[in-house]
């Protein structure tokens, strides 16, 4: 624990993200110039609020699952690119309504789009670019990936809430916290890779696969997210260590400390994170009691877990490019801590 | 100017919203099924928040119009229905993030959702409301439906970033406020009135007569409204005289009365509208300039063009019952101020 891989550092034969960059650049290449066309309107902060999100460096990984798979079918076609763009502009509307939900300051390191033109435009813009993502879908013409996009809209939805109203909650059970990930993360992941099979016209069966790939890879993701929240370095990520920490966002680290800690120990997180009293130290407490009840390290463990049914779901296809690099994909984002 | 007519009443000839209320009567029996089995959620904070909006005893006439002009074409199926939801789910779910954006403490004379349940859970039931919108579309299968509700979504949150940009400029023009209202409040009018038209499977031309129904009926419905704000009574509103006055809420009576004032009145709708520098006797002048300057009349004036334009749109279909009730819909909404 504590050591953190950069991303797209690949050394001594560790998992790395190249083989799926390089294979999608020249359609990553074309997701942005769909982007630009479709933030764009003669309402100027339409365009200069998504802007700021969609050019903040963020890595794409969601729009890049539906290239990859669309790719591993050997789709030939052009819809992968906006299926993929509306994939990334449900992604960027769940950002910004999440900021202000979250109240956050900061995303990818840049200061939230939510102070910069307020919590109203981030709401309307957020609206803005979830209408332009389902236009997107109905100009491919794929009433199954309208069918998969709906559903995943409604699913986050549902998670935001559910988070809502259990977010202060220590004593949330780990299955109620999987729940929440699985809908705010795991959901659009599922789409994403789900959406390369529809737009191959390949069978169920093969749609399943990617969708549990997609699913189980979006979870172990946010569990390495969580983990690295409070193991990673600030620069790397964009993110302070402890962000989640002095938000009081609950999260696997805190809900296996919690239930695997002392009354003393429960009383210290009930009033961090519960009655937001935090004081000098809480935070190095905090990772204290984690390293003791092996909270991070189990978490990485779930998500390794979750990593391994993301791999096996993908063993149904014939080993290609495509396939590998959405192999290695899932090893990077566990790689991202360890 | 003055007498309002409370809605359903209809004495002396006066228009009523009656006829189309009796045609629609059992299809909206469905509709509230519908709504009740699609704000479902075991997330109880959606069915919640959501109850409290659609039961608020809101007009529905947006759905109403979907079903009308469906039973206009003598539909037989069962889709109409979840278009019309789907109509409903999308203006509940803008009501919602409307009020966060606009800091609303009050909704058809009921407390806020967003002062009961937070702006957090507005926002994110509101993003709910929409997903499952489009999965109800999605289950009808037909994708121009799904074309004209994606269209409608993007161009009404376009319309609130520009109000948000625009909003308390008195010095908006009368053309940048029909753009508003022509994107927050008629884009959703045209498409449930267009969607009866897709259900029933007619020619692009009546399709267009329908879309270009709704969209008039809309702008004259907003404005009537708008006139409302400073004629009508509080009691059947359900809205306080003054409502958008206290808001700096720039509608038509302002944008005209500020047109066509000196500059001392100028001044004073600079410092109310925009400073939000309002006291004791402000509303009474601000109701004087209206008067003096026919601000409240013209805005009616305004409303009943628009109204004409709808009712003509509707003349290339056979005269029935269904076209009868649409066509005094149009004479209701502008008779609750005269």
């Amino acid at each position: 624990m504590g050591v953190v891989v950069p991303f797209g550092d690949k050394e001594g034969g560790r998992a790395s993200l190249a083989p799926l960059l390089e294979l999608v650049a020249d359609d990553m290449e074309k997701i942005n110039e769909t982007i630009l066309a479709h933030a764009h309107s003669h309402v100027d902060m339409i365009p200069e609020l998504a802007g700021h999100l969609i050019n903040s460096g963020g890595k794409r990984l969601r729009p890049m699952l539906t290239i990859a798979s669309a790719l591993m079918f050997d789709y030939r076609g052009e819809k992968h690119v906006p299926l993929a763009t509306a994939v990334e502009f449900m992604h960027t509307a769940t950002l910004l309504h999440d900021d202000v939900v979250d109240e956050s300051d900061y995303r990818r390191g840049r200061k939230a789009a939510r102070l910069i033109w307020g919590n109203q435009a981030s709401v309307l813009v957020g609206d803005y670019l979830l209408g332009q993502a389902f236009k997107m879908l109905v100009d491919t013409g794929l009433m199954e990936a309208l069918r998969i996009m709906s559903n995943a809209a409604a699913i986050i939805a549902e998670g935001e809430v559910l988070q809502l109203a259990a977010q202060h909650d220590v004593s949330t059970t780990e299955d109620a916290y999987m729940q929440v990930i699985n809908a705010k993360t795991a959901a659009l992941f599922s789409a994403a890779a789900e959406l390369g099979a529809v737009v191959a016209k390949r069978p169920a069966k093969e749609q399943e696969a990617l969708e549990s790939y997609g699913r189980n890879l979006g979870i172990a993701f946010q569990l390495v997210d969580d983990a690295l929240d409070y193991a990673g370095e600030q620069d790397k990520l964009g993110k302070a260590v402890g962000d989640d920490f002095r938000e009081g966002k609950i999260t696997l680290p805190v809900v296996l400390s919690y239930r695997r800690g002392t009354d003393e120990e429960r009383a210290f997180w009930k009033r961090v994170m519960e009655d937001g009293d935090q004081q000098e130290g809480d935070l190095e407490h905090a990772l204290e009691l984690m390293e003791r009840h092996h909270a991070i390290a189990d978490t990485i463990e779930r998500a390794r877990h979750y990593g391994a049914i993301a791999r096996d779901a993908l063993g149904i296809f014939p080993e290609s490019t495509a396939r590998n690099a959405l192999v290695e994909a899932v090893d990077f984002c566990i790689a991202r801590v360890s």
